[in-house]
């Protein structure tokens, strides 16, 4: 399969459209990203890297972190005892609504919507002694890539807009499914989600979901093949908030977007790729992004499916 | 692979287990089943046919009919005009809820729910001549088996217990999304559900889903690999009612259940599998087809993801 | 009191006002009506009949008539059994949701939404020979007026725009909560709708809620008081669709609107009054109507509380 | 009318009822009450005052402190601006929902229902300089009883069991509809619904709802008639929960319900009545005391309706 070739399409192609998406405005300091900004990277497990356009360029990953949490998760705590607490159904409702947590007591949809990722956040706290340096060097030991860091701003500007996070946290605690200081965890996940990283390090980090749980550069089992599967099933069915139908049945891969404008997919066994442009469609996924992986797997003309 | 020992460790499984779920009762003629029943057929594209138990008797394959009816609805019509009618979303709600056509304006969250199914019935009723001949005679071109055909009592039945799918029609009727005789578009939806066919029969059916859309025994293209692609990202995501996301969690392939208690899953390029134990779960899939489906690529060791 | 003054006031603030709402258009025999008119009658117990404007132009009385229709059950049947298949709360949501029936299993919140009087209509035809000449009889003893009839046209306008009702009946019917035919409810129901009468005939009939039971001119009791008082404390809750605190608040009566744009209140033991002003609020009710009525309020300075 | 004679007939036919409901637990602090407390207060504006039973021992007055807290902010602030931030229609929902409240984007439906009663202690906060001294003074004012203060220890209990509170309060923020500190705003809330009063004590007080807004003791105006009109007209449709309409067709009066089993009742110009037991129904409110005034109103014949 010439990969390269098939960015440059895309490239080309990408270059005669006009998104009509809004890049999110819901934190100030990510409304200040230049919507033009656009990269692509796909890592092959055979052949290696190929890019094109902003590919090193580190932005905000946003709810792409929530792959990782859900991941350490699963690596301190069995199965049951984890999916006793947050479920793997695709949620049918926006992002943050508090709807269903009610009608459904306490027990988010899945780990892929806040409510499910503050519970995640809530069970990484209890089980390690520092959490945000652990997530980070979890995230350094994929990548090989010791500088990846929050950025500063962002953090500071979503902990004045997490209202909306704290009442789903007040919420669940109510129903006991927290059990933290609400402001521990608050501060825990806005960590999470104020990681910059760049589509080659993305592509890199979730090279494990592609290789069965190893990390290519040595081999390296980090999570077992078991849970790989399950990881890749539940982005298959919740990576994509309200759209996971919609990336499911236009692009046809587990993937996992975030509001920073990334989405990252998975072709277990031949590839991970990554892509980056900023402005959103209306169910809060990088319009482009989706595009551009539609056109891959046309291109290859393969899928999962 | 040696698909007979796996499918003969599930039959041994089987005999030690005890389904806690209950047979489906809506419908009187249903709820006669003997819950005890119990096959399973996989047909492998590489090496053919493998079973066990009751896997030539034929039951009512029920919304298993509703892929075979969206695959005659994407033959018909282009994609664009068709998924303007209904979406491609799991829908988070149980399978015949009203609650969310209304939220959504009459347009069904995804072909798989009953109003979904019942909009793809009023699509075929409108590009057909004679549509209840054209649906078998669409699954007899796919098994070779010209016997197939609907049981009259499970119709009669369904006919007499139909007003919730009623409800659902005058409310898309309302809002514009049906456009024939709502007592037509009934009757060709409870035609089409009470079809019966064996496990071997619906694995045979289902083999274009795993084939790139050609039929195995004359590699005869019936549907075109682009579509066959959307098809089975449907399957993956909304097959299961509100239980998709675990089906994917535990499983890890594409398919659709009914409430008869067969369901079928696909791993394309690889197999079909179909599974018939009439026991259902809370849920309403069949709970020992889904055990044993899990047992199945767990065994295996190959799934999807 | 000087109501006749009162009015004139009335009046004239009116001839300076613009209604911004929209005349009833979901029916098209419906949206025919003439925006401009606007007619008042007040019928005070004490001192007889004060009005101007239209009325005694008979105009489509709409959801006016689940009033007489309720009445005519409460005088069939026992309030228990009666009020174990439609509740007496507020419904919270627009006037004709299949959200709420069916998150309650199909026991209409209250006899003034339309799956409540559906409900009402249903119990009508299994305790009447002739429900229909029933129901205008019934109109008939009360206003002492026998040519009060149904528009032909209205009622056929309305069969034809019934889906969405037709959908409220066969939900109810999947709970079990409809015994008759649909279509026949149905009929019945649009029919009551569809009657036609004047300001002056409905304060008229509706003298019996603020007279005790009693009809003014023989003082014969048709109603005992104690199913006046909660025949109008229904009203109070729920006589006004999603606004029934609204015109609490605003107006301090029990009453009762309809699309037509009619609205009757009662002050028990004073008076009735009936305005009629088509274009509709966005919740459905007429919007000079409900100013009319604040107006009346405030000028006497009295109201129920 | 012989109020005493009614009062003993409720009383002695208490002696054989037997509640079935439940003295509220959420709290551990309340669910200590003897659940055989009964006691009835009425204050006629004529004649003076009734009663029998445990009414002049204090117990929590929980939600009844709304209905002070509503006529405070409106005393304080013109009914545009106050009534742009909360609505007055009825819920529909139970009174702790988060489902209303994030479809209707932060404005609650009412004042009564816990997430009005939060907006209102923000608007409190916002224009008193000591908010608790300045709703105590109030109440010392309406009783002439300065000993009326809070439990400390429910205080303190109810604050160990607030996260749902927290919940409304930040979705609120979100929604920009709360403008002070969340801890500011729930400590003032639940100052409020620990105040301890007796049934005289609350008759006494409520005068003013039944009185024009003149305190009957000086006959000195509290309120102006038409906020008294406005206030009463919320009681009436939203002053129990989910079951307004019930209490309005059982009792016919204006009124507010409280957890800690109390009821308060309003006949605008004839009296008011306050009834305490603690066991609660299903929906919220008193069992017994729902019972003694649906009594009262029948004994007596007549009620606003």
């Amino acid at each position: 399969m010439n990969y390269q070739q098939i960015l440059d399409t895309i490239a080309t192609e990408y270059l005669s459209m006009q998104s009509t998406g809004k890049v999110a405005s819901y934190i100030p300091e990510l409304s200040k990203i230049d919507p033009q900004k656009f990269g692509m990277h796909l890592y092959c497990i055979n052949s290696g890297h190929y890019s094109f356009g902003d590919n090193n360029e580190r932005f905000s990953i946003q709810s792409i972190s929530k792959v990782f949490a859900l991941t350490r998760a699963m690596l301190l705590m069995n199965d049951t005892e984890l999916f006793a607490r947050v479920d793997v159904e695709p949620s049918g409702d926006p992002f943050n609504s508090l709807v269903q947590l009610e009608y459904e007591n306490g027990i988010p949809r899945n780990p892929f919507i806040n409510a499910g990722a503050l519970v995640i956040s809530d069970i990484l706290i209890s089980q390690l002694d520092n959490p945000k340096e652990d997530f980070l060097s979890f995230i350094h030991s994929l990548t090989g890539t010791t500088s990846i860091n929050i950025n500063p701003k962002v953090f500071a500007s979503e902990k004045a807009y997490s209202h909306r996070n704290a009442a789903l946290l007040n919420l669940m605690k109510a129903f006991g499914n927290i059990t933290n200081d609400i402001e521990t965890v608050l501060d825990f996940y806005i960590f999470q989600c104020s990681i910059e990283m760049s589509c080659k390090e993305l592509s890199t980090a979730f090279m494990i979901y592609a290789n069965g749980g190893k990390r290519l550069s040595d081999e390296h089992q980090i999570v077992p093949p078991q849970k790989v599967k399950r990881i890749n099933a539940i982005m298959q069915t919740c990576g994509f908030y309200d759209e996971a139908g919609e990336f499911s049945f236009r692009v046809g891969l587990p993937g996992k977007s975030g509001v920073g404008g990334g989405i990252v997919a998975i072709h277990p066994n031949q590839y991970t790729v990554t892509v980056w442009s900023p402005p959103l469609n209306p169910k809060g996924n990088s319009e482009l992004g989706m595009y551009a992986l539609e056109r891959l797997t046309t291109l290859t003309g393969f899928s999962i499916f």
